[in-house]
């Protein structure tokens, strides 16, 4: 061992080998233990090291489970917003991004990949849902549930939005099959054909697929992966042109997980307020959120202009098919369009879920799923950070996606189907808009434990991007 | 004992009491013990006088349960068909007819009364749903089940249709969350904003809110009870205006169970290829027939224009939210704007219900309620007859509900809040038609069982109808 403290010797070992990549982002360190053992120090001296490591943002401590490799961001370039398209346009989505759109909505590279065991969230939610299904009495089954949905299940979804700043009640929540529905409900409930919607770039496609079937048309508003839609741009088509509707993600917006700061969601509800928009706020990300979830712009909104759509389809499971609704001054109709649509959703799920949100399930749920994301999401970083090429990533700290730029040759549309056809879903970029924007973009996900033939299908991605 | 056989006099002693309304349409005679004890005759007297009557279509036996009193239909008038009225008209329900559609759409008198055990049909089908949901495996629940919905699922169904004469496969079928999802999307693809579309009058008000949200133009075709759709009226309609589509029910349309006849289902496919009109086929009730439920349209659909619409909501559960559509050319269109509305169904409720289908227990199932419809049919056909005025009714032999018309000063429409204070739904014939038509008309459902406080409504039902 070298001179000076033997702490610092240790230390110095340590940050050569992350340096190094001995360990890679996301990895965990040896032991305590261990690291005595091998350097032949004291517990203490190795924690004292570790600690000074922690300072400087190179490792992290997770509660039980040691020390790991943290991300170390300065060295990544932020990918650049889009552009501003020159005016409103009608959306004509071709068949190949339907394509993608279907098979990407798994957020997976291997879609078909799916084994292993049920999380414990989902199995205590199975089982809740076959409770609330034996305790079906007679008849129940002739009736229809009430349009908005089970009362006890949207009371449970105002205490949980009440913990982040939004006093909702039952009576402002409609329940709804998930949350493109309930952002179809609002698009036809507040907009008619041939009305103008902004949306974010990149951004959502769901939003885009509906801009198309319900005839309406789009502007897109450029969006950074850090603080999402751009408001100065905003402000300046709203000059231009009569726009009836903005649908906007301020909590981890797909694709990249961006976050609208709290003076931009001011901004946003001044300009709603003067041009008499409707916002159409699609929170289904917030669930994800590492630390705690942001407040919903609804929380903000005193004008009961913001309609808030969100499921549990990111937070717990797609199978569910449950989203919820709060339409604003739309509500009603929007209430009634469901009605009209499809009458009504099955009670037995909505009462299942209401159990598993009242016994606190979902809370346990959503704290093991954000560890998980976590590490997931290091990990992926930290390969991107090893691609053979320049890489432009901005790190998220919710959603279920990263955003990534490559450079300009680079076409991850045309490498879609070689991809596929070795059994790789990848997401290209030009999905997320409709102006053939960001080809050398593409949104990875983290949504899935990196097992190894994950593991191996994302070492084999630039494989498939670059060698065009 | 009169002179003659004896078999003879307790002939006459039964068809005296049927007659004087000693026993009701759809009693049950004294069993064959309790009169050969009562009249100090043999076992085969007893039959053979219960033969006689069964002949002449006094009595009915049914299957180990006795003798009952059978329909006597040659004194009760039929209903008159509706109006044409005068030409495609844009569609505005007001809320109280909303009100009534809501309360109306679970088939009850009584719409809180459920009680009892559930019917055995739907403990298992409940087993068959749970056990689906035990058997997820890992991550399933971060799938999304395929736009046109689980194969297994539409392959059941597809051999369930085949009984009747449709050889469909099961991509010829998409599962929707019900019926009414499946017409709205069957509009939704085939028609524009503004189009005029055909409907049955009296018929589905359902129907009519779609044609209201989509911005449809409807025209009413008359439709009478027992053959359903006026085909003449029809052709006249096709000549003089530009009609897209015909929304028709062939089998037990609501409100009165009418069948449409095979020479008329000729004659409707013939003008459909003339005049290129999409014909939606509302196939709901098919599965309530008394006797074998009638082929669909769609079997005889050469030129693939017969959209065909169903769910399980009237023949095993409305709480499931699962129906179907078959979209002929427009298939393609359904299945993405099922995709890009709602992107999905649950898939373990479909594993749940193919299960239960393949294994027998959704035909056991029909057979039960088949017999209970027709009981709780007869015990209404005959509350009626005693009505203490004029009562028109055609009595069905299949669907939900009977649709009787009163004389002409009674007004159901004024009756529904009166009735409603006192707890009893009753559903106002206003409600079938854009056009104010049917006052003096209301629709009674016959889906529950006439249990006391059920019976009790509708003896109440005469008081609360013709007391202005």
């Amino acid at each position: 061992m070298e001179s000076g403290y033997r702490y610092q010797a240790l230390e110095r070992w340590l940050s050569q080998g992350i340096c190094d990549r001995r360990w890679r982002v996301g990895e965990r360190l040896p032991s305590v233990r261990a690291l005595c053992h091998q350097h032949g120090v004291s517990k203490a001296t190795v924690q004292h090291a570790l600690r000074r490591l922690e300072a400087q943002g190179l490792v992290e401590a997770r509660h039980r489970s040691g020390y790991f490799v943290a991300l170390q961001l300065g060295d990544i370039e932020k990918p650049q917003p889009g552009d501003l398209i020159d005016g409103p346009r009608s959306v004509s989505v071709n068949d190949l991004l339907l394509d993608i759109m279907r098979r990407s909505a798994a957020f997976d590279l291997l879609p078909q990949h799916g084994c292993g065991d049920l999380p414990p969230g989902i199995v205590s939610l199975n089982r809740s849902i076959g409770r609330s299904l034996r305790r079906q009495r007679g008849e129940t089954q002739h009736y229809y549930d009430e349009p908005a949905g089970v009362p006890a299940l949207r009371e449970q979804l105002a205490l949980h939005h009440s913990r982040r700043g939004w006093s909702a009640s039952a009576d402002d929540l409609c329940i709804t099959s998930g949350c493109q529905h309930a952002l179809f409900l609002a698009l036809m409930a507040c907009c008619d054909r041939g009305d103008v919607v902004a949306v974010e770039s990149p951004g959502f496609y769901g939003v885009l697929q509906l801009a198309e079937q319900l005839g309406l048309q789009v502007i897109e508003m450029p969006a950074s992966m850090e603080s999402g839609l751009d408001i100065d741009a905003l402000e300046k088509a709203l000059a231009r042109w009569d726009v009836r509707a903005c649908v906007v993600s301020p909590a981890f917006a797909t694709p990249g997980g961006a976050v609208m700061p709290e003076p931009a969601k001011h901004r946003l509800l001044r300009l709603g307020r003067q041009h008499d928009l409707a916002i159409i706020e699609d929170d289904i990300y917030a669930d994800t959120a590492f630390e705690s979830p942001p407040d919903p712009l609804k929380a903000l909104d005193t004008d009961n202009r913001v309609i808030l759509c969100s499921s549990f389809s990111k937070s717990l499971s797609r199978d569910l098919r449950l989203g919820w609704v709060s339409g604003a001054r739309w509500h009603d109709r929007i209430v009634h369009l469901k009605l009209v649509t499809q009458l009504a959703g099955s009670r037995y799920v909505q009462q299942g879920v209401a159990s598993f949100m009242a016994d606190g399930s979902l809370s346990a749920h959503l704290r093991r799923q954000r560890q998980a994301l976590r590490a997931n999401r290091d990990h992926l970083i930290g390969k991107l950070q090893d691609w053979p090429c320049d890489v432009r990533v901005c790190v998220p700290r919710g959603g279920l996606s990263v955003w990534v730029a490559l450079p300009h040759h680079v076409d991850t549309l045309k490498a879609y189907r070689p991809a596929l056809a070795e059994g790789v879903v990848i997401t290209p970029g030009p999905l997320f808009s409709i102006s053939d924007q960001y080809r050398n973009c593409l949104r990875i996900s983290y949504a899935h434990p990196w097992d190894a033939p994950r593991a191996r299908a994302l070492e084999g991605l630039p494989r498939l991007l670059l060698r065009n």
